[in-house]
C-alpha cells in the first residue's frame, strides 16, 4: 500500500496543524467581531454549475466524481466520457456561496455578510508550491452594490492579516472594466484582453519597449500596441490617465472613492495603491478586483472582487455581490518559515505512571493538573532520564508522577 | 442551474455553522488538554488504499474520483471501468490516519495520541438521517497495546461529551474475540458470524424464541441455534458466562478491567456496561469495540474500537492502535433539537450610517465598539423602526448611530 499522501496534497504534522488552527481562530474571531457569519457548504458541487461558472482556467481543473451504480453502467454504454461525471469538488467558495444564496436567500439577512474558510481542489499539474488541495478563508458581502462593501472587505481583511502579524503589505486595487475600456479604446479586440494584461502586467519589469516587443510577439494590432506602449513611456500610468480613456467616469470615481477611504483607514499600517494592469484570473469579476501583496514574497497573499452577475445566474436577478479570499496556505507558510510561535498556548506536561498504578487515580490527577497545564498520561519507561530528555526535546515544560504531588520542570534541573 | 445542495449534503445556515463551530471548540479544548493533538490529511486517499482498507459495506459506498488528461483516455480505451478511477474520498478517517501514521513515524511520539475531526464522505442511499458528507471527530492511540489506552479513549470521550452538555448517556464495551469464541464454540461457522451477530443484538427485544426464529429463518446449523437459544434462555447473559466458552481467559480479564476502570472514572456521571452483543460493522477492529448510547435516541452517538493490524498493511510491522469516534452530526442534531443554547457568546450590535457619513470614521467607530460587541455596519434604511425590528428579530441586541455615543439597546426600548 501507498503510504505518501496523494500528489500535490499534504499531511499535516501535530505543530502545523496547530499553528494553523491558531491562525485560523484569530481569522475568524476578527472576521466575526465584524458581524460576519460564518457557513458552510458541501465540498461537491453539481458538475453542471461547476461548468457553467465562468471560472476561467479552473474549469479545466475539476475533480469529477464518477456516476454510480446504474447511472454509471448507462453512462459507460453511451461511449460519451462527458456523461460519466454528475459532480466534482469544487475549485473555490465563491460559486458554491452563489448557489447557497439562490437556495437560502430567504433564511438570510440583507446584505448578508458571511465567512467560509474550507477546503478547495484543483487539479493543478503538481510542482513545488502548487497544491491540488488547499483552505481558502473568504469573506463576501451579498446585496450591497455600493463601493462601501468594497472598503469593508478591504478593512477586515487587513485588519484579520494585522491580528496574525502580517505587516509590510499593500493592497492593490483596479477595476477590471477601466483597465479594459482603455486598451479597447486603443483598439485591442476584446477576446485579446487578457493576454494584453498579462503582458501589461510586466511593464515596471519590461518598460515600454518590452511590452511592445511582447505585444508584437503575440501578432496583436500594431496600432493598438503603438498607443499602449506610447501611453507607458509617456510617464507614470496614473489612475486619471487611464479613466480619461474609459467611457463611464462613475467607474473612476468609485475606484478613486474606495483606494482614498482604504488609504484613510491604513492609517499607515500597510500601503493602498492603485495598480492598473491588476485584472485577477476569475472570469466572474465584474467591476474592482484587488490583492494584498508583499514585496519579500512572489505572488498574493489575499485577493478578491467585485461578481454583480454570479448569483443572478442561479435565480434570474442580479444580486450585487463582492469577496474578498485569504490565500491561507501561503499565508500559513510564510508566517511558519518565519518561525511564528502561538502565543499564550497552555503549556504540555506529563504524567508518568508506573505498571500496577491505580489508573483510574492517574487519571483523575491528570485532571487536576489540566487546570494549569495540557497533561498527556504516559507510561513510565525503564530509563527515566532517557524519556525526560525525550519529553523536553518534544516541548514538554516537565512531567509530574503517579501518586505524587511534586512537578519535576526542565527549566529548573541541573 | 440547480440551486439546492446536492442529495445527502447540506448547506449550513449561520446558526448551525455557530453552534457546531462551539461544540468542535469545546470537544478540540478537551482532548488538547489531555494531550492529544491535532492533525489532518487530504480528502482524498488512493483508490487502492481505499480498496484493500476493510472497511465492510462502507467499501461499496466511495466516492470515486476520475483520472484525467491522457491517464483516462488510456483508461477510457482499456474498456474496463475499474481502470478509469485512481483517487476517492474517504469513507473514514481511520484508514488515512493509517497511511499517515506509516509515512510519518519518525517525527511522531510513542504513543501517538491524536486528534482529527472532518468531513468524510460515503454514498449513502439518500434518506432521511443518512447523510453522504459527514463530519468525524475521532481520537486515536497508536502504539501502545495495553487496555489503559481502552480505558483513556473512553475517559476523554466521555469528558468530551459531558463538557457539550451532552448527560444520560451509556458507553458500551464488548471484545469481539469473545463473541465471536463463543458462537464459534457453539458450531456456527466464521463467515456466517456477522448475520448470527445482527440476530443476537435483538435478543432485548425478541428473546430466545425471537432469536432462535430469525437463525432458522437464516437457515443456521439447528444445532448452533440451539446452544444459543438455550444460553439465552438461561438467564442474564453475563461476561463470566460468555467467558467461559472462550479460549483465552486473558480476553475477559482486560475486557472486565476497563469496564470496571471505566465505572470508577464515571462516578455515576454516566453508565458503564458490558454489551455482549456489540460487534461494529468495521472490518478492521481486532479487539475490544465501544459504543456510546442515549435511551432516548436511535443508533450511537459514538464509537470505536482497537484495530491492531491496519498500520502494518502499510509498513510490514504490527502498530497496536484503538480510536473512539464521535459523530459529531449526530451529537449537534441532538443538541439543536434541544435549543441548546451557545454560553458565553458577544452580543451583536448594528452600527447605522447614513449616504454622505465619513465610512473610514465608521468603521473606526465600529472597530472601537468591538471591545464589546461584534459589530455589523449597515447603511441605514428608509424606515428606522422596521429596520431596528428586523435587526431584533435577527438577534442583536442593539444599535448605535454613526457619529454619536448613544447605543440604542432594545431591551431599554418601550
Amino acid at each position: 500500500m501507498k503510504i505518501q499522501a496523494l500528489k500535490g496534497m499534504r499531511d499535516l504534522l501535530p505543530a502545523e496543524q496547530s499553528l494553523r488552527d491558531y491562525i485560523q481562530g484569530k481569522i475568524l474571531e476578527t472576521y466575526r467581531a465584524a458581524g460576519f457569519e460564518r457557513i458552510s457548504t458541501p465540498m461537491l458541487e453539481d458538475m453542471e454549475n461547476l461548468d457553467k461558472s465562468e471560472g476561467g482556467d479552473n474549469l479545466n481543473l475539476i475533480f469529477k466524481v464518477m456516476k454510480r451504480g446504474e447511472k454509471l453502467t448507462a453512462a459507460l454504454a453511451s461511449g460519451d466520457p462527458k456523461e460519466l461525471s454528475d459532480m466534482g469538488l469544487r475549485y473555490d467558495l465563491t460559486l458554491p456561496l452563489s448557489r447557497y444564496y439562490a437556495a437560502n436567500r430567504n433564511e438570510l439577512p440583507n446584505p448578508f455578510k458571511v465567512i467560509q474558510t474550507d477546503r478547495v481542489f484543483r487539479a493543478e499539474r503538481p510542482q513545488k508550491g502548487r497544491l491540488r488541495e488547499f483552505v481558502q478563508c473568504d469573506i463576501d458581502i451579498l446585496g450591497d452594490s455600493s463601493p462601501n462593501a468594497e472598503v469593508e472587505l478591504i478593512d477586515v481583511t487587513t485588519r484579520a492579516l494585522l491580528n496574525i502579524g502580517f505587516t509590510g503589505f499593500t493592497v492593490n486595487i483596479n477595476d477590471r472594466r477601466i483597465l479594459r475600456g482603455m486598451l479597447e479604446s486603443m483598439g485591442f479586440a476584446p477576446e485579446t484582453l487578457d493576454s494584453v494584461c498579462i503582458t501589461f502586467d510586466k511593464m515596471d519589469k519590461i518598460g515600454a519597449e518590452g511590452v511592445r516587443a511582447e505585444l508584437t510577439e503575440k501578432q496583436l494590432p500594431a496600432e493598438a500596441i503603438n498607443a499602449l506602449s506610447d501611453f507607458i513611456a509617456a510617464g507614470d500610468v496614473t489612475l486619471d490617465a487611464v479613466a480619461a480613456r474609459c467611457a463611464d467616469p462613475a467607474i473612476a470615481d468609485d475606484l478613486k472613492y474606495v483606494l482614498s477611504t482604504a488609504s484613510a483607514l491604513a492609517a499607515g499600517r500597510y500601503a493602498v495603491a492603485y495598480c492598473p494592469s491588476l485584472v485577477r484570473g476569475q472570469g466572474y469579476y465584474t467591476g474592482m478586483v484587488f490583492e494584498v501583496t508583499c514585496p519579500q514574497f512572489a505572488g498574493a497573499v489575499a485577493g478578491g472582487g467585485r461578481y454583480d452577475n454570479m448569483v443572478g445566474k442561479f435565480i434570474g436577478q442580479q444580486v450585487p455581490a463582492v469577496g474578498f479570499s485569504i490565500g491561507f496556505e501561503r499565508v500559513c507558510g510564510i508566517l511558519l518559515e518565519q518561525g511564528y510561535q502561538i502565543p499564550g498556548a497552555k503549556a504540555k506536561l506529563a504524567l508518568l505512571y508506573q505498571k500496577g498504578d491505580d489508573f483510574a487515580a492517574v487519571l483523575h490527577q491528570a485532571e487536576a493538573l489540566r487546570e494549569q497545564y495540557n497533561v498527556t498520561v504516559l507510561a513510565q519507561g525503564k530509563k527515566l532520564g532517557k524519556q525526560l530528555g525525550q519529553l523536553e526535546a518534544a516541548g514538554f515544560v516537565g512531567a509530574a508522577f503517579a501518586g505524587k504531588e511534586e512537578i519535576k520542570l526542565f527549566s529548573e534541573r541541573n
